[in-house]
């Protein structure tokens, strides 16, 4: 769609903030169906749901998110509380565990915007503002049970949304970390640092994480080369029977009782039948300081940085092609076109025992979550949509009967119709004009797809009829004209068409359920006229 | 639910900020009801909706609210664009149209949070951060057909939340109290000022209006009391028909506009059969500056501020109770228990027909809207609902099964039933114990309500089979101890069995339609365990 940018009056400019985004027509529609199919299995899996505000006392969120706290956005001080927006849904759930006493365990989701000032890569659903959808368990069980059933929620999620072998979990554990930085040698303060700098080695070589290492953050070369043996390692069950051997490592007992996670873990996620979407991928940490156990991340294809020249130059003719269709509408800071930027993961998430324990003196809940990133895999499956040409004309409106004149102006007898309709709780329209022209009002019914026309005549109306007409009928079929019924019985004959439409399933959740998404750009399409 | 204030470790305040709150338990089920039931309605209407970003540029937002202004919540200047919370659905809607230039015509509706930096009553939901339901009509049509058809709607919503005869809808035409007072001789500069003052005619007698209008606004007293003698009154047609009569607002272009417009506007309420529910009250002003006609606001009790010096009393022992209860969570600055205080409108809005134009001069596009007020509207339901004592055992979450163990751990064995079901797409939990206690496992499921069992037992599973149970059956019922099925047939027999529970009709959905919202509170309730 076209954004008119700077043609606002008295010189300010007409757009969004930087990294946020409107959402409509075909977009919206996309986006919706991947709410309900992820609110689906949250629910399939015994979760309620819970609303937070979205902003917190700034205090709430100090000391949460390591490195990337710079990147929280604050509100001003306008004289009172010191607020924050949200930068997860992770922290004020632990807050609001904290707060509500009576709560000792819980199956939560919640479905909200967060917030954070990182530079924006627009298109490829990397923003500031974005929502995320996380499920998490709260409470005290036997090992590894809940995060098993996480993982499996996860992968319920990507093949519920048709993505089957195309998707993988990365795992780690942050004990299994630990204790690998602990044996080689890492001093206790710098293991945070650390950790963020192996973080990396998904989207950096080895080198350049080490020189991280070692020239920015001071660690001892030989220190980090010990690191490099393991972090660069992944694999599946022989990486974990391969590690529980290491007698240096088994001798720690974080990495120890990590490694011992991980056995149960896998046992587990063998017998939900995921576990050959599991990826044990040893440089996976994470940036978040409240992790205390399993970690994991999901990543498809996409995730990672593209590079390579050639492509270079394909990416750049493709940004100037989309910037003269104003897709880049907030302008040349967005890296939505840079190779060296990938979609990232489009899911992540972890094991968190102490987050409750920052919170209340009085008591601490175990908990584990995992969070769904719903741009990002907008941003894939809007460019899957596009690859396959599934886009062309589903409705965007869900209206089932326009109420037309035929001639003249019937506008009391047009109100009167639809508000029969309207009373039986049938979706209709007409148009708001005195005299409208029959064609303009065909219209508006078409491009909408309006399944059925409802149409008045004076001589029928004096009768106390009136004709239903189904949209889209050939020429030569016996109905086209419509069929003639009794004012009096209109909204029973309506609801009995509706049915039998139902039936034969052109509705949108029925195509979207035979995973045939077709979309039509709302915009480009003139609206009831 | 007992929220636990000031226990946080090292010293800062457990509480979410000023005017905002947790949603958890039976209060979001009451919520997404009234949610469901608005989007019912919009659609019915045949809206689309969209979506923008919970913060604007501050400029985008500057000039439009007049004296509120001041309420609006600034981001902190972080470096980069300056950027303000949305303090309505209104601005963004009409910047989004004026940045579309391919959209003439619209209907949408959005359900988003915006932000006021008033004096919050928590409890009558006078909120900071609150819910609005927008519904607005963008587009050149004839003159009030979308007025009424939104008037329509707005009837529509509160019929279907079941306030049948409990709500008013107040209306004004803002060119006829502009006209009143070009005609009573108010200068144009304290037009503004002025027509404020008269909206605060529903909560102040005239003589405290009539004093900010001459001591603190300069307004000569004459002139106030001409403006006295229109705005108190109240009526209907009789009203209209009665200033229609009066020569001196009839001369006056802008008033005889008005007129114009509401006589229409009644001849189409009445055919939508909605005009017993409008009051034309000539007090109501709306403190928002971008209004250009027709102007409405929907009361019903407890919108009004309550009096008397009995009430009171009883309010304070109230107020001391619920502080007891932890609902006044935010402190004595809630004015939830202030008498003076009522819930205000539950729903309000009007034509805009600049406020597009204001940011675009390319294009104007004449709008009309209404906005629901969900807390207060949740609010009086709930109240409503506490009065009926209607609040009792329906479910939070949507288990249909709860798999367990008879005697044994089964662990292997329940998490092989479960990903059965969970295949099948069937809401299923089992306990996260390697060894669970079965009277431990019955209760979890008894306390979710869920209405099924599914229970293995060692000898059972050696022949491949399980025993599906009916929960809450009686003591001396055939089935009471469970049927035995077929592993291999379980999905097909629960499916079976959950299909005849849905015709009893026993799910929320059905009591709710029946208007018996029985709702539990979720918090109380000990979680699978």
């Amino acid at each position: 769609m076209a954004r008119d940018k700077g043609e606002a009056k008295s010189g300010f400019q007409l757009k969004v903030p930087k990294g946020t985004k409107d959402w409509d027509g075909k977009d919206m529609v996309i986006r919706d169906k991947i709410f309900r199919t992820i609110t689906d299995v949250f629910k399939r899996h015994g979760a309620v749901t819970i609303d937070t505000p979205v902003f917190e006392l700034k205090e709430i969120l100090s000391g949460k998110y390591g490195e990337d706290s710079k990147l929280i956005y604050d509100l001003a001080d306008q004289g009172g509380e010191l607020c924050s927006l949200r930068y997860d849904l992770t922290v004020p759930f632990a807050r609001w565990l904290a707060m509500n006493s009576s709560v000792q365990s819980i199956k939560r989701y919640h479905i909200a915007k967060v917030y954070r000032r990182d530079q924006p890569a627009m298109n490829k659903g990397r923003m500031r503002e974005f929502y995320q959808c996380d499920f998490d368990i709260a409470g005290t069980y036997d090992p590894m049970l809940p995060d098993a059933e996480i993982l499996r929620i996860t992968c319920e999620i990507f093949e519920a949304l048709g993505w089957k072998g195309r998707y993988t979990i990365k795992i780690n554990h942050r004990k299994i970390l630990d204790g690998i930085f602990e044996v080689c040698g890492v001093p206790t303060d710098k293991l945070r640092t650390i950790s963020s700098a192996v973080d990396k080695l998904d989207k950096s070589p080895w080198d350049e994480v080490r020189k991280e290492m070692t020239e920015e953050k001071g660690l001892d070369g030989a220190v980090a080369d010990e690191i490099g043996k393991y972090v660069q390692q992944k694999g599946g069950r022989d990486l974990l029977t391969e590690l529980q051997k290491d007698e240096k490592l088994s001798s720690n007992t974080s990495a120890k009782q990590g490694l011992a996670d991980m056995d149960l873990l896998f046992a587990y996620l063998d017998t939900f039948g995921v576990l050959e979407r599991i990826s044990f991928d040893m440089s996976l940490a994470r940036g978040l300081d409240y992790y205390t156990g399993v970690i994991y991340e999901v990543v498809t294809e996409g995730s990672a940085p593209q590079t390579g020249e050639g492509h270079k130059m394909q990416q750049r003719a493709k940004k100037e092609a989309k910037s003269r269709n104003g897709v880049n509408f907030d302008g040349d800071e967005d890296r939505s076109n840079d190779p060296s930027v990938g979609v990232g993961s489009v899911a992540a998430g972890g094991r968190y025992d102490q987050l409750v324990g920052m919170f209340s003196g009085k008591k601490d809940i175990p908990c584990v979550g995992v969070s769904f990133g719903v741009e990002r895999i907008f941003s894939i499956e809007k460019a899957r949509l596009e690859a396959e040409k599934t886009q062309s004309s589903v409705r965007t409106n869900e209206v089932d009967v326009f109420v037309m004149a035929f001639g003249g102006s019937l506008l009391t007898e047009r109100m009167q119709v639809c508000k029969q309709l309207w009373d039986a709780g049938i979706k209709a329209e007409f148009s708001w004009k005195v005299k409208p022209k029959l064609p303009q009002q065909f219209k508006a019914a078409e491009t909408n797809g309006v399944p059925f026309a409802v149409i008045l005549g004076d001589a029928e109306w004096a009768e106390g009829k009136v004709k239903i007409k189904e949209m889209g009928l050939s020429e030569d079929h016996p109905d086209k004209n419509g069929v003639p019924v009794e004012v009096k019985n209109l909204v029973e004959e309506v609801q009995k068409r509706l049915e039998d439409t139902e039936k034969v399933g052109t509705d949108v959740e029925a195509l979207e359920k035979m995973g045939e998404v077709k979309i039509e750009d709302a915009e480009e399409a003139p609206k009831t006229s």
